[in-house]
């Protein structure tokens, strides 16, 4: 049994912290009053406190409780009681060296599996994949493993970002990064635009939102999936 | 002593390979008929002499001969007898597993510290820091260490990418990066616009090519230098 809402984004333009998503939250969260935050990935340096009420503004709407992993004594301990976990975004590598500092990578990974209800954006949804490996981020901390939940048998790449035919720099294109990553790993991946998510229903994934998504599978041309198709390999 | 050309990019928009840098390359590797050319980086993931090639057709207008390191069957040797060498791009954590992996790293750092011709341009130029800590590069390889070659007393972040005010994407811009780097990491970062380079001779850096250059320290408002100007810390 799964249970995970697994998003591109927190906030899309002109709205506020995860307004886009709320009416799902209400439905997906609806046997929870507290959410479990984790606030690792410390979008900008600020603290996990800051972070965390950040994260609580969000849920207000809908009338849920947001605690901080941080402020429990064992946070292993407190996964193992959580009903439902939120991880936010920020930097990949900072989220997923607290993962295995803390040692709460395993505990996480066996809650999902057993259908604790969990939420990510952006970071907090890359760590779903199988690894890290096809995050945006910049490598600020050196982690122990780019291994990551593998709660979906494949990788996100979140914010996706569809080339600009005007552009004149030479940087690569996401879709280029995501073909130099199939050189050499064979998980496919993801590329979930901003305002589209992943629900995970056990083994049943569907993409949810407005918006296509572009899968990138190792020595196939990428494609496009509609919103609510399932997705399958 | 020390003799680099750190260089953001191979290509600028509309002219074709190295051609923008080709009368500092003429000068900067006058005294060397033969540039030892490593691979690793391997953009899009073509073969190594398929890039040796491409590298070969660049320098072909200044008359040199390209040999790809992947040719010897000691690439430590090589490097010992090399009078120059170019390092191209392509990903960044492919290329420093790589140096890693064949144990090159340390004679490659030795033989810039006793002054042999090194040019790098991309992933080629990212190398030349402290750390790769600030590569624009997908994760796509787990390398042994972030660490690089020091050759600098600084980071590197080519390619860089000034915010595009119009945007309504919520990806993190390349500034926002930088300065999450800075909340955990210490040393300098230059961010070389494509067609800007530094030319390192012994301790004394200067920007060269028609742009600005932006730094980023440590708890400090980023700021612009000139081209011609002398980078110091």
């Amino acid at each position: 049994m799964k249970n995970l809402l697994i998003a591109s984004t927190s906030t899309v333009h002109g709205s506020s912290y995860l307004e886009y998503i709320l009416d799902d939250l209400a439905e997906f969260f609806k046997a929870s009053e507290e959410i479990i935050f984790i606030p690792y990935a410390r979008p900008g340096g600020i603290s996990h406190d800051d972070y965390t009420a950040i994260a609580q503004k969000g849920f207000d709407a809908i009338g849920k409780q947001v605690t901080g992993i941080h402020t429990f004594s064992d946070p292993i301990e407190a996964l193992k009681n959580a009903k439902a976990v939120f991880t936010g975004g920020g930097n990949t590598f900072l989220l997923v060296s607290q993962l295995y500092k803390l040692d709460v990578m395993p505990t996480l990974r066996a809650r999902i599996f057993e259908g604790m209800h969990y939420f990510g954006t952006s970071a907090g949804a890359n760590i779903t994949g199988l690894t890290m490996q096809t995050t945006n981020d910049m490598p600020i901390m050196y982690p122990p493993s780019f291994k990551t939940l593998g709660a979906i048998p494949f990788n996100i790449n979140p914010h996706y970002l569809d080339p600009d035919p005007s552009s004149t720099h030479k940087g690569e294109t996401r879709e280029t990064r995501i073909k130099e990553f199939h050189t050499i790993n064979t998980q496919p991946v993801i590329g979930l635009r901003e305002g589209s998510w992943l629900e995970v229903k056990n083994d049943r994934i569907i993409l949810k939102g407005n918006l296509q998504a572009r899968v990138f599978e190792q020595n196939k041309p990428p494609y496009e999936i509609e919103s609510g198709s399932e997705v399958r390999f």
